[in-house]
C-alpha cells in the first residue's frame, strides 16, 4: 500500500472479499468521500451522491436497465457493469439448460423409468447447430463449449463482425434469416426496445420442430403467450429459462404444468458467493486501470447495457 | 460393387441405414452363409450360429458382458462392439446430467421458483476437479467438454499411462488417491469384478462433501445402499445415475424421493435412431477392414469388454 496507490471506496459494506481484492492489485480502501474509484455492490435506491473526483464506478450487475431508469448513470466518468465476469457462470447455466432439454432430464426427474417415450425423445448436442441470440460475453464463453461438445455455433450480434469459433455470423437485424438455418437457440442478448419479442409467433414457426430455446437474458425477449402456444402445438421441441415475463411466472402460470418446458428461479449467476466469486475479476479491472490498459465491461454511454 | 467387394451380412434383419452404410464403404451385402463379416443388430438369444468362413463380427452393444455369459465370444474371429460410437453420445450426457445436478435443474423442475435455497445451491463446473473412473473412448470424448467448460479432469485407467487432455492420470490400482483430489466423480468403466462396487462406503466418505457422483457405466459400481446413506446424511451433494442396481429401481426403491438424485432410464445412447446414428461408424470400420487398418473398438479376448 504505497502513497499512489488508488484510493477506492466499497461500498455500502465493505466486504471483505472485494476488499482484499483491492489492496492484492494495489489500490487502498477508503471512505467515499476520499476515493477516486466506487465499487458498489448495493441496491440502485442506495446509490449514493458521487463527487466529481469519482473517476470510476464498477457496478456488481450485468444487466444495468434499473440503473440506466433511475438517472444513475451519467458521461462524467466511466462506469463499468460486470457482465464480463458473468459471462462464464451463465454460459455454462445455458449449456446445462439446453443439455438438460436435449437429454430429457427434466421429464426423467418427473416421470421415473418412462424409458420408451424418453428414449426415443432424446437428442444429441452433437452435429447440431445453436444460434447465440446477442453475442457479446456470453457467447465468447459458450461457443467454446459447444465446440467441444461437437457443435456449430452461429452467432447473431449488432455489428455482423465475425465472431470468433462461430461457423457463421449473422448482423441483428437479419436475425430473421437464422431461425430456419439452426437446430436451437440460446438468448444472450440485453433488453432494449430492439430485441423485446424477438422470439414471437413468427420466429417460433420459423424455427424446426425439434429446437430448443433456452432464455439466460431477460424474460421480455420472448413473447410468452406465442411461445406457451408453440410449446403446446408441438412448434418446437422445448423451452428451457432461467428468466421469465413476469417474473417469476405466476404459481397457476400454465408453463408450469407443460412437459417441455425447464424454468430456473433466475439463478444462472447466483447471488450467494458473489463478492468471493467477483474478487479477483475485480482485482484485475483495477489492476488494468493503474496500467492504463481497457477496463472490462465498460458501459456505453447511450446504450442502456 | 466389385466382384472383390466383401460379403457382409446384416442380420436379423437388412437394416436401410447399415446396408447403405456397407455399400458405401465398398462391401456387398449377402446372406449369412456366403458372408465373411457379420453386423449383428439383434438380441444375444437369437445370435446364430458361426462358419469358419466369418472372419469378423460386428456387434451394436457397448457393453458385451452379455455376449460373453452365453459363450458367444470366441476367438477364431475378431470381434468388434460399438464402444466408439457409442462414446461421443454417452460423454454429452454424462456432461447433461453433471450440469443439471450443480445448477439445481432437478430442484428446479420440482420446486418452483424457490429461489433462495436453489440460488445457495447452484454450483459451478468452472474451476472445478472431475475425476472419470474409467479412461477409455467415453472419457476421450468427456474431457475436452470439461476442458472447455473451465473443469479440469484426472483419469483413472488400468495401466496408468497419461490420456490426452487430463491433468493428472492415476492407474486404477490406486484409484482410492483420487477421492480427496476431486470435487466430482464420473464412473465410466465397465462392469467387472474389480469395479463392483467401486463407490462404496470408503469412496463416498473420503469425497467431499459437494461431490456430485454421475454414474454412465454400469449400475453395479456403485453400492447403492451406501450411495443412499451418503445422499440422506450429505457425506455428497448429489447422484445422477443413469444405470441403476437394480435396474430399474422398484418403484418404492427410496433413491426416487431424495431431492438430490437424478435418475435418466438408461438414455445415455438411445435405442432410437440407432442404426441411422451409427452407419457413419460401421462404415468407417468397413473402410479400415479393407485398407488393412487397425478396426475400432476391438473386443480384447479374455477381457469382458
Amino acid at each position: 500500500m504505497s502513497a499512489t496507490a488508488i484510493p477506492v471506496a466499497v461500498e455500502p459494506t465493505r466486504d471483505e472479499h472485494l476488499v482484499a481484492a483491492v489492496e492484492s492489485a494495489g489500490g487502498r480502501v477508503v471512505d467515499l468521500a476520499e476515493a477516486r474509484v466506487l465499487v458498489w455492490i448495493g441496491a440502485v435506491d442506495d446509490f449514493p451522491d458521487l463527487h466529481d473526483r469519482i473517476v470510476w464506478v464498477a457496478l456488481k450487475t450485468a444487466g444495468i436497465e434499473e440503473y440506466v431508469s433511475a438517472g444513475v448513470i451519467d458521461d462524467r466518468r466511466v462506469w463499468t457493469n460486470a457482465s464480463g465476469f458473468y459471462a462464464e457462470n451463465v454460459a455454462e447455466h445455458a449449456l446445462g439448460l439446453l443439455l438438460a432439454g436435449l437429454r430429457q432430464i427434466n421429464t426423467a426427474v418427473l416421470r421415473h423409468w418412462d424409458k420408451q417415450p424418453i428414449d426415443t425423445a432424446v437428442r444429441s448436442l452433437h452435429g447440431s447447430t445453436v444460434a447465440i441470440i446477442g453475442a457479446g460475453g456470453i457467447a465468447a464463453s459458450l461457443i467454446p463449449r459447444l465446440t467441444a461438445c461437437g457443435a456449430r455455433a452461429i452467432a447473431v450480434n449488432r455489428s455482423g463482425r465475425p465472431v470468433e469459433g462461430a461457423a457463421l455470423t449473422v448482423p441483428s437485424a437479419r436475425t430473421d434469416e437464422v431461425w430456419a438455418q439452426t437446430d436451437h437457440v440460446v438468448l444472450a442478448a440485453p433488453a432494449t426496445a430492439e430485441t423485446r419479442h424477438l422470439i414471437n409467433a413468427s420466429s417460433l414457426s420459423a424455427l424446426p420442430s425439434h429446437a430448443w430455446i433456452v432464455n439466460v437474458a431477460r424474460g421480455p425477449l420472448v413473447d410468452q403467450a406465442a411461445l406457451l402456444d408453440a410449446l403446446r402445438n408441438g412448434e418446437i421441441a422445448g423451452a428451457a429459462l432461467d428468466v421469465t415475463d413476469p417474473e417469476p411466472p405466476a404459481d397457476d402460470d400454465p408453463m408450469w404444468s407443460l412437459p417441455n418446458v425447464i424454468i430456473t428461479p433466475h439463478v444462472a449467476n447466483p447471488a450467494s458467493g458473489l463478492t468471493r466469486a467477483m474478487a479477483p475479476w475485480m482485482a484485475e479491472n483495477l489492476r488494468r486501470y493503474q496500467a492504463g490498459e481497457e477496463l472490462l465491461a465498460v458501459v456505453r454511454p447511450g446504450r442502456d447495457y
